[in-house]
């Protein structure tokens, strides 16, 4: 078990954002909301090819900033998300892709029924500090 | 008129991570959704002295990248938000805070009737590539 994706403690990761900018320093962040439950599933990252791909494909497409390259969702997983709608900010320095998953969650990680989950299953108790899973 | 922010023209700033990450190391990107309506209504960034002050005070706070200070969201405007959930994503690395508005919108942006916007009032038009605004 991960402790990082799967436990009860809260461990942010603050160096993430510095790494990004180093290795794909033209991203932007994408909030990503499911159009039928109104559910935000992700937080991802996007440049202008990423998104020209987007737009074209009508798909969810980011920017992996992991793997410096393009990241069509579901190509190999299998869980695609129809992209119905994108968002601009007023600033225009960030994105909101509104999404109909045509199969599950969009998380890399699994709840116990073996289901992809959607990436915020965690909540912080306020009173703890502590992480809950509402999607164990 | 500030094109950049009430114009039908994308021009993504690509250049605001980098400037962020520069700035304040250590933040978080939080996306921001309305408990009720389940709009997103920003994407902001958070340290852990601004989590800390969210959770202690139940309202939305933030680090000003731009300011790199504490952003008591509200704190001036008015335009305060309770803060009902905080969660975080699989990988630790960003967070979702679910909020109430004790009065109106979250943008510091307003509509011709001089309310207070939520930042993502335009979508791009998939066919011509041009902002429409939702909320004018």
């Amino acid at each position: 078990m991960k402790q990082l994706e799967e436990g009860t403690e809260l461990q942010l990761d603050f160096g993430k954002l510095a790494k990004v900018a180093r290795n794909c320093p033209e991203v932007l962040p994408v909030a990503v909301q499911n159009a039928d439950t109104r559910e935000v599933i992700l937080v991802a990252y996007a440049n202008g090819q990423a998104l020209r791909r987007a737009i074209e494909t009508r798909t969810a497409v980011f920017w992996s900033t992991s793997r410096n390259e393009l990241w069509e969702k579901g190509k190999t997983s299998g869980e695609e998300f129809d992209l119905l709608e994108v968002r601009v900010n007023c600033e225009q320095n960030s994105l909101l892709y509104i999404v109909r998953p045509r199969r599950g969650g969009i998380c890399h990680t699994k709840n116990r029924e073996g289901r992809p989950r959607n990436c915020y299953y965690r909540r912080v108790d306020f009173e703890t500090g502590q992480l809950e899973n509402l999607d164990p």
